[in-house]
Parts: structure tokens; C-alpha cells; sequence
């Protein structure tokens, strides 16, 4: 019988050409075989949107021992779905999001699609991860989060993870000069409550017409709480946070059912 | 003191000129005021996306006693958030998704746009409803779903609803032509655990290139949980979820712990 080496099936949504992506694939490519498909360029805040109405394409950009990337027109979400529909020879065993330029914790999670790709993984009952740095930069530096991301790769490839949950994984600013650790340490969180304020610019067109820009500031609604992925962040610590696809509120079902609707 | 008409905040995904969120606007606009923001054209599956590069527009399309309409070139999402940073005169005290044509149960909440308008309101801190129907037909007949959509909106009107936790109501298709009763009843539900599978058609262009449409068919995995969406939905309920934007899976931090990272 011939073994497998696993298959990890990698997306983004900084797009296909972006450091992150290109960094991680060279990260891991030594863990399993690699499926890249990724969007043609930036889908920032694409969310778990995928493209009802579009077409979608696919092209081969890279095709190397062990190693596919294609791009895709879509959404991060339309590239999950269309290489599992269309690219890999077998079930991936592993969905990865990321390195996204920018970090996923808190509310962030909902809007973001690296995010996107990780749940779009977990949905089809296939262990998934998103891998995120707080540095929006596109030359950022990713090197220190090397020894963790192939620790988590190769701990989820061995053991899996429970049906429905995926692991959201944030990494604070590193300093790869260090001859010590690039972090504190690693803390397994609960998402933060924050918002997001100041979320539009308004500008005006030479044309006489008004126009916005979405930009926006965020804000730690609970700046002391010590469990959060906002506080490990912010305290030089990397940020787990298991994250699941089921959203029921279940401690709002009593409430809800005693209006007697 | 002048004692100011609650402000309904109202947007959808299928745009503003959809029959589903007009005759919403008909069924409650003698309960407050109504302030729509609602995208120029339809939006499915856009789940929470904002764009994050896109400049955005605002056009009012009607304006009458109690009633804007405005229209915004972006998502489901934008709107909300166009709304709250331009148009709206005070904090709205309510944040409604819909009417949408088709189902938002199961996992179609994290596609949704309906349902990321109404998560948006939430995570605002505004009590959000999402109200949808079992049918996506454009001429979609909504009116026996009139009298609940009233009652749950005075309800939490006058209520609010717990911070953090917004609802996703799902409506079987009704039969207005009946004497009795539209629908067997309401359920609190979870929301049923349920997959999407055959998601892509592969055509082929007369230039020669292949693309894909997304369609796809969704598969309930535990048809028969009684406690679920799904099911209320299939035996002729009306179905009620309280979803929260708290993704954490508490549950799994243990686990993700044990392996000592």
C-alpha cells in the first residue's frame, strides 16, 4: 500500500503573489504535498462571502514536486470551495488560511477572510487553521512565527481537531533579531469584545459628488480581561483562539422561548 | 420633552428594490421610524464582507413621512455601516435584516449578507433581527409572515435583547390562502449542523476557456435533531435562532491547552 503524504490545502485573501502565502508554503512544504489557491489579488474583509453571481476562472501559476498554486477571480471562500471541488486528488487533510498581513482577533474574525477560508475548512469537516501576524506591512517579517506554525501543522495533522472548531491563530509583532524568544509564550483564548468606530471617510469627488472611504478604528471593549486574544496580543503573547462554526447563542433559547411567540 | 419614535434601522442583501425588505418596510413602519440603507442591487452570499477598497456612494431613492430609502454601492455590511456614520439622526434602536428571498438556517448564516447586516447591528451593540423565507422567488409572498415579524419586533423593541446576541428568524413558506393558521408554530432552535456539497458547474466558453457557477446543493447532517432550524423549518415552523458573535469554542480550550504549546 502506498502512503500518502498529507495534502494541505492553502488559501488567503491577501491574494496568491502576497509575502504571507509565499512565506508559509516554503514553511511547511516539507510537512505534506501542497495545494495553493488563492485569489488573484487583495480580498481584505471579504468575510465568508463567496461569488453567487460571477464566473469564476482558475489558473495555473506554479507547479513544482510537491507544490500547485493556482489563483482563482473569487473570493477566499471560492478558492476553498473550488479546489476542493476541482484541484486536489483527495480530501485535503488540512485547510490552511493565512500568513494574513494583519491581524484576525476579535470581531475581526467575522470580517475577515483568511478567516473565510479557515471556517469555509472546518464547515466541510476538515481540521483547519488561520495563521495571522499583527503587521499589516507588505515586506513583513514572518521568520519568527516559523517554529510555532509547524508545530501547530504537525500537532493538527497528528491529532485533528474536534468536529466544527478551528483554531484562530494570531501572532504579535516578533523581533526575529533576538537571539532569545520571539514571544512571551502562547495563550489559548476566548475572543475579545471590541468594535470598531470612525469606520467611513467622507471625501469629495472633483466632479462635485460626495464619496467614502471604509477605514475604521478598533477598540478593545474589555482592555482588562486577561483570557482574551486582544490582551495576549497586546502583552507579546501569540493568540489561540478555538473558534467554531456553530453561532447559537444557546444561553438565550430559556430567554427567547419565554416570550411565548 | 419630546418623546422621539424608535428608529428602525433596515437593510438586506438582495437590495433595496427587492419586494422582500418593501413589504417589510409596509408590515412596520407605523412602529417607528424607518431608515433604510439597503445595496443598489442584490448581494447574496456576501456574508459579513465590507469593502475594504472600494469607494463607497449613498443616493437617496425616496424619502416620505417617517420613511428614507437610500441605496449604497457596497455590501450588506457597508450599508449598515454607511447608515449608522452618516444618515441615521440618533442611535437606531433596532437593526433589521430583510425580508430575504431564501433560507438563512443552518450554516447559510455565515454566508448570508442578511445575516451580516443583522450580526453588524449587533456587534454595534443594537438589538438585530434577520428575518428570511423559505422561498427565493422574486414575487415571494410574504405577507403571512406579517404578523409574527410584528410581534417580534414590538418585542424587542420594548425588551432589547442580551448583549452580544442577535436573531435569526426563518419562515417555511406559509399559505396565505389558508383560514387558519399560516405556520404550525414558532421553535427556539440551535442552528442545525448541515453541509454544502456539488457547490461548483464547470461550462466551457465558446472562446475556449472552462468557468464555473457557484450553486451547490445543502445536505442537513442530523435530520433528525427536533431542536434544530432545519427541522423546525421542514415540519412547518417558524424558526428562531439566537446567534451570537461570540465564536470562542469555549468547549475545545482545554484540549488546545493539554498539547502545552
Amino acid at each position: 500500500m502506498e502512503i500518502k503524504r498529507p495534502l494541505l490545502l492553502i488559501s488567503n485573501d491577501d491574494g496568491y503573489q502576497a509575502k504571507g502565502i509565499r512565506d508559509l508554503i516554503k514553511m511547511i512544504s516539507d510537512l505534506g504535498d501542497i495545494m495553493v489557491c488563492a485569489p488573484e489579488d487583495a480580498r481584505s474583509g471579504y468575510s465568508c462571502a463567496f461569488s453567487a453571481t460571477t464566473p469564476l476562472q482558475l489558473k495555473l501559476r506554479e507547479k513544482r514536486q510537491g507544490v500547485e498554486i493556482w489563483s482563482c477571480n473569487g473570493t477566499p471562500v471560492d478558492c476553498v470551495k473550488m479546489a476542493l471541488a476541482e484541484l486536489v486528488p483527495r480530501k485535503p487533510d488540512m485547510v490552511i488560511g493565512g500568513i494574513n498581513h494583519g491581524d484576525n482577533a476579535s470581531v475581526n474574525t467575522h470580517y475577515s477572510g483568511t478567516m473565510g477560508v479557515t471556517l469555509e475548512g472546518c464547515m466541510k469537516y476538515i481540521p483547519s487553521v488561520a495563521f495571522s501576524l499583527c503587521d499589516y506591512r507588505q515586506d513583513a517579517d514572518f521568520e519568527p512565527m516559523r517554529p510555532l506554525i509547524r508545530q501547530i501543522t504537525e500537532r493538527v495533522l497528528c491529532e485533528g481537531l474536534p468536529l466544527g472548531v478551528c483554531l484562530n491563530v494570531n501572532f504579535p509583532l516578533g523581533d526575529s533579531r533576538n537571539s532569545g524568544e520571539s514571544y512571551k509564550g502562547v495563550k489559548v483564548c476566548r475572543m475579545a469584545h471590541g468594535t470598531w468606530g470612525s469606520e467611513v471617510t467622507k471625501c469629495h469627488h472633483p466632479r462635485g459628488y460626495d464619496y467614502w472611504w471604509m477605514v475604521g478604528r478598533y477598540q478593545n471593549d474589555e482592555p482588562e480581561a486577561e483570557d482574551t486574544d486582544n490582551w495576549a496580543l497586546n502583552h507579546g503573547y501569540v493568540a489561540i483562539t478555538p473558534t467554531q462554526i456553530d453561532v447559537t447563542a444557546y444561553q438565550a433559547i430559556d430567554k427567547i422561548k419565554s416570550w411565548g411567540l
